[in-house]
């Protein structure tokens, strides 16, 4: 009973998540040389890609002299500019009904997408604002179309404080999209907006080179650590460490079924154990039988293979190479060794995705990582 | 410009979900006379399945007299006990160092899954609550495997108020897991536990008849309007509507590309709508050129196709069929004539998982249906 009683001392049960912000600001600085004498400026919607929108913006703020910021909706913004007062932060799926005592109360830049939208902002003319407008040059998602932009008139045009689009294959790096897209955005510069300031790349376009940088670059992903250049290695550092405490560990028989619809057999004796997290935290579902859970072992990390189907708060996997595993220790899920892209892969998606779903649930114990300065 | 002016007046920028908690109790109602003379207990964990447990357990509290609430982890009943004071609330996560002081302060009941946790428990011993044991009958998940259960003294099997177990297919009526758990756990119920409150069953074993109802049920995913018993209609209403405003319509000329990466190409000239919802709010990307947006035209649903990849805040689907389609209308994707079953089929996965992904997002209008008493 003695090797129990120490067992028990480690007994937890909550998932943990820390999310590097130190890292993050690394990531933010190497791509503001990357992109430089563009301005970089932070894509921070959708909660900071999940991982926590006030503290991604307070740190690039006071941290990195950030001074440009993109959500997608007006009430994202609105915790933002509380902690940092002297930002621009441009909302980038614009401006609406619901959205308007946002704009009117906190300055913020709509980014103008449609002639429907241009109208509905002038008749609210919100004084000492000048909007974005987005420009469509191949995506075909939000944007101008060229036959809306001719009706703009020539002092509508001049009302805007920065032409944008948004290229669709920039992770890529020889698509034709990006060199096709490059054109129609120069040509609409040009030919609409000469002399305005402009931005065409998120931080995928940041590795295509000068040519497509502007003069603003809105770094999203790779500033989260994704390799937004998929062609080559990662120059990001992982911000993100994700694990779970084992909250027990059984033998498996030869013979034996695993989680729902018994969809693991054991065509062996195996080891298991089963891990405090689910897809209710955010391990997607389709990592079921799939996906690795990582221990550390004498400061080596050994592979466990997720058994069965990833449950709501439960995963269960094969430990029968992990030595000396004990109730309490962590299973890793995303950390230096298998990055947000790693896991992405195996779960047949991205890690925008991933890592979009994790941040906002509650259930986790979230640590920040922030040097005092 | 008449037009136009008419279409501004309706443009919005905000997906909004709303939430029928009169249909989740007439759920909760109708799975109660199915499971009865057992007790009804609601399982509210994960945030309620991400629809919000605060305002679920409140309606099913003070609406239909529930008692008996479960959740994953401690954290997320402290919130729940405030506004059902007199409710026993059942942890499924058990016990641990993280949890213990919430434990102590609110005497939440731990379902104990293992011999490690029945020794934290035992040493942290917690005055008038008498936890839940949780055995293994096949699902090789939590629960005490009988070689640990032999290890309990007479003195510690008379602790527990509740045996439970759970079912790992009951999804599939003829599944012959069904019979094996259930023999399983009637042995050893009256090997170990002769004459305690059981539990076996969740929504879905509620329809496996009678032998498998015991005393208590817990009530989840078919009372949030899931299909648990799919071999036939489901006999559940479902509770969610999940929409979003179309914030642009254009055209789409054949040969054109759509979306990240150009995984769709128009071979015919097409109407696009791109609507302002991604999945930063829940929508899966896979659904991307698979899923559907469906639109009110005449009071009749017309579906239009998902088109290219989604994308986190938007997706663009194909509207060439939607009559006068508008600027500012909304496309639904989750409503009762395509339910959470629906779209977890065309996207690969679970209504689970769907419904626990939408509700934490904090970009939606939320608005929840209840009517006045």
């Amino acid at each position: 009973m003695n090797l129990l009683k120490k067992l028990m001392s480690n007994l937890t049960t909550t998932p943990v998540i820390e999310i590097n912000l130190n890292k993050l600001i690394d990531n933010y600085r190497l791509l503001s040389r990357v992109i430089a004498p563009a301005i970089p400026s932070a894509v921070v919607k959708d909660d900071a890609y999940g991982v926590g929108a006030v503290e991604v913006s307070k740190a690039l703020y006071e941290r990195a002299g950030c001074r440009n910021f993109w959500v997608a909706h007006a009430l994202e913004a609105e915790k933002i500019i509380e902690v940092c007062p002297e930002a621009k932060i441009y909302v980038l799926q614009g401006i609406g009904h619901d959205s308007l005592p946002l704009f009117k109360k906190y300055k913020f830049i709509p980014v103008i997408s449609s002639l429907e939208m241009w109208h509905f902002y002038k008749k609210h003319k919100l004084d000492g604002v000048n909007p974005v407008i987005y420009v469509e040059t191949g995506l075909n998602r939000l944007g101008f179309r060229e036959d809306d932009l001719k009706k703009l008139s020539s002092k509508d045009l001049k009302s805007f404080s920065l032409v944008m689009s948004h290229l669709a294959c920039a992770d890529e790096k020889d698509h034709f999209m990006n060199e096709h897209q490059l054109e129609n955005f120069k040509r609409l510069k040009e030919k609409y907006f000469k002399g305005l300031p402009a931005s065409l790349s998120a931080s995928d376009g940041a590795f295509l080179g000068p040519d497509f940088c502007f003069d603003m670059v809105r770094l999203g992903a790779a500033m989260y650590g994704i390799n937004t250049a998929p062609y080559r290695e990662n120059q990001m550092k992982n911000i993100i460490t994700l694990k779970a405490p084992v909250l027990q560990i059984a033998s498996l028989e030869k013979g034996e079924f695993v989680g729902y619809s018994a969809t693991y057999r054991a065509n062996t004796n195996r080891k298991i154990a089963i891990v405090s997290i689910g897809y209710g935290d955010g391990v997607p579902r389709s990592l079921s039988n799939i996906g690795k859970v990582f221990f550390k072992v004498s400061s080596k990390w050994v592979e466990a293979r997720i058994l069965g189907r990833v449950s709501m708060d439960n995963i269960i996997c094969d430990v029968t190479d992990v030595k000396d595993l004990q109730v309490g220790e962590f299973g890793y899920f995303i950390m230096d060794d298998y990055t947000l892209d790693d896991i992405a892969r195996d779960a047949g998606t991205i890690g925008y995705e991933i890592i979009s779903r994790l941040g906002k649930n509650k259930r986790f114990i979230k640590k920040y990582i922030l040097s005092a300065r």
